[in-house]
């Protein structure tokens, strides 16, 4: 019997090889960027907290999907299973020193024991952001700004940001006099794209104890389509009297208003009252976002406004409104869309080994033309050339520099395009790096 | 009595603050930008393994440091202690898909359960690159280049990296007849700058059971001092007729060659034959960096060639190459060299809200100088001008850009350097981003 152990993951788990975690790195990268050109600044938090951190007292219901358990010092931890709990936590353990508005991002690995499914899995990365401590609706126009910035940067253009406020609902709940009954009404108007506007308000009136006419009211205003301004006004007239109805239409007319102003792209942003999205923990604004090219993967960066943040842990109240990018969702889409390169190297340049002698040679160049911004890997043995740029074809680099001792004696580089069969000039070490850059249209 | 849970960590755990962790990112990402550069992929596995991949079969010296537990599908798993044994794991799973030589970097949290004292922490990052599967020299020469490079780029320009290498200690070892009795003699040996070159003499003698002229041979060597070149002359002649020995020298002299070819600045390499760093685990060349100004804390980048990365997994020999950049240490050190920006924001704009009406406005020249490159916070209430600018202090924004009724009907803009009193222009909205691209030193 062989005294090997077998090289594996955890179920659930699952290994990021070269070119899938290059796309990652690019992603969150590109995320830090739009994050920090707003001002949201980093945090980091632990990975293991007391478990009644996590879970709140009493609360059950993620215990079993928790990795709990008791450290060697014998206290009850367990691994985070969100990055909104421990900012909570940060933010009343750090208030004082922070101040308000805080505004942070926090891009960290999650844990859950749900069970495996395809595409699921129980280690996986959050990308929030969100700022606390204002309910100026500024700060709801900037978190949809950030969403846009975040899609466009990343490299997509075909993409839809849907809005909606929970006190537009509320309003009309009240008005119609239906606020007392709001959780059942959620709950059946949740059910209107499976279930269709008849049955829905079948199921209000007989299992929520709405009339036919509250329901038919509630299922008219879920219903409104059209351009956002349209949808206002007709708002504003079914909300009249309504003092939280008529609020969240100013505030989502002011929001339309700046995307006018600041030039976010006609269509890009439109207003869904059918949102139902998180609406027993959202209070304002909510937020979902879709790719035209692969709606049916879901929303790829969904948030709201929430009232309290922190009401576990402190008396200070904390309002805040955030979203989060979901990051490995849209690595899925991206795939499908063909929007990842296929090379498992970082280095766009290949300087395979003719002559072993000749070492200090290829780092040398390599050297210079790292220092003009050029990624580029030395083969580290002198093999034969075929052998070495079969290694750089597996790899996917897209230019090798090649120089045997003829080249040397003439200063001259061979520049080989490793994509298109047959395309090669000679440069001279002086003009490599500028000719190199130009052909990787850099800079 | 309160019902509030008090908001706090673990000990041995802490959370990053804004101002540390822009530091924290800023040094990760030039660490991913220097490790690309010379074609390193970068690579990520689970937190969580089975505690046999960590452990292997026998081994308990790690385990009280372990944060191990059962979990939900009763399995023996633990979080991860360093990015050493994931990568044997994840090379051993994964050789046929990538091939070799493999070179990756991994960066990423571990956890250790050990006592915590000043400046240890039970949850830190490792930021490690390697090169898998080639034991050519050029693989170690890259290594050495990759550290200048790091150190270089993170902004240092006093500073040491000391090399060594196993096979001269080796060829010694053997020419003298104390082969067998390696172990013994580098315990002594390593005990050399505390004791002195007598009782390491004398211990070697005494305990290990070598000559006194065997001892006093060791010691010459390992004191030999003076330019790398001249240090590698002496020893050709101490290791004639050693093979080991004499293919250790050549390595180190093509590896100073190298350096002088690429230009490494002269004197930032040194050879350093008394380094006894892991001698146990490493078998070639050995590195390490030490700050000159801040030469107490250690060595912030060390590391060493290989034998065999992942006999625990695999009989597929891997012999490999590789260091791993301190990023704690190293933040502290910069810490104390005033290397590490105070600010709490990574915006360097400031834009008040003057007129809560304009907030459009507000947020439409902030896009428009976010795509010129500048990072831009808006303040989202149109509070006091003095206590938004008393926000913009505290979080240390550069420049603010203030207009009110005034200004918007000029089309002019206030520019205000944050940072010294009484510095302001009027700007056009049309020269704004260049102005201030200009003010902050920008492209």
């Amino acid at each position: 019997m062989s005294n090997l152990i077998k090289p594996r993951t955890l179920s659930g788990f699952r290994d990021y090889l070269p070119n899938t975690m290059i796309a990652r790195e690019q992603l969150i990268q590109t995320a830090q960027r739009v994050y920090r050109s707003y001002g949201f600044s980093p945090i980091d938090t632990p990975v293991l907290e007391y478990t009644e951190i996590l879970l709140g007292k009493g609360s059950d219901e993620t215990d079993k999907q928790l990795y709990r358990f008791t450290d060697n010092g014998d206290r009850d931890v367990a691994m985070r299973f969100d990055l909104t709990i421990p900012l909570a936590r940060f933010a009343a353990q750090h208030a004082q020193q922070l101040g308000t508005p805080f505004k942070r991002y926090h891009i960290g690995k999650v844990w859950r024991g749900e069970r495996p499914q395809a595409g699921r899995y129980r280690e996986f990365m959050q990308c929030d952001f969100d700022t606390i401590g204002t309910l100026a609706n500024a700060a709801d126009v900037e978190t949809l700004f950030v969403i846009n910035d975040l899609m466009e940067q990343i490299g997509f253009e075909r993409f839809n940001i849907r809005i909606n406020n929970r006190l537009v609902l509320n309003g009309l709940l009240e008005k119609v006099g239906l606020t007392d009954k709001s959780v059942g009404v959620l709950r059946s108007l949740d059910k209107l794209p499976k279930i269709g506007r008849e049955k829905v308000i079948a199921e209000m009136v007989e299992f929520v104890g709405a009339t036919a006419e509250q329901a038919a009211s509630v299922l008219d205003l879920a219903e409104l389509t059209g351009e956002p301004t349209e949808i206002l006004s007709s708002l504003e007239g079914m909300l009249d009297g309504s003092e939280a109805g008529q609020d969240g239409v100013a505030k989502l007319r002011e929001l339309f208003e700046c995307c006018a102003k600041a030039g976010i792209p006609d269509g890009r942003v439109g207003l869904d009252l059918s949102i139902a999205r998180g609406l027993d923990y959202y209070t304002g604004t909510i937020y979902e976002t879709f790719l035209e090219d692969q709606p049916k993967i879901g929303s790829v960066c969904s948030g709201g406004r929430y009232d309290n943040l922190a009401g576990m842990f402190t008396k200070q109240e904390l309002p805040g409104i955030g979203a989060s990018l979901g990051l490995d969702r849209l690595l899925a889409a991206m795939e499908i869309l063909e929007m990842v390169e296929s090379a498992s190297t970082p280095a766009e340049v290949f300087i395979p080994q003719f002559d072993a002698s000749r070492l200090g040679d290829y780092l040398a160049i390599a050297r210079t033309l790292r220092a003009a911004g050029l990624r580029v890997e030395v083969f580290p043995e002198a093999k034969a050339i075929g052998k070495q740029l079969k290694y750089a074809d597996k790899k996917g680099h897209k230019f090798a520099v090649i120089a045997g001792e003829d080249e040397f004696a003439k200063g001259m580089w061979q520049v080989k395009n490793l994509q298109v069969r047959g395309d090669q000039s000679d440069v001279a070490t002086a003009g490599l790096a500028k000719h190199l850059k130009s052909l990787l249209a850099i800079d």
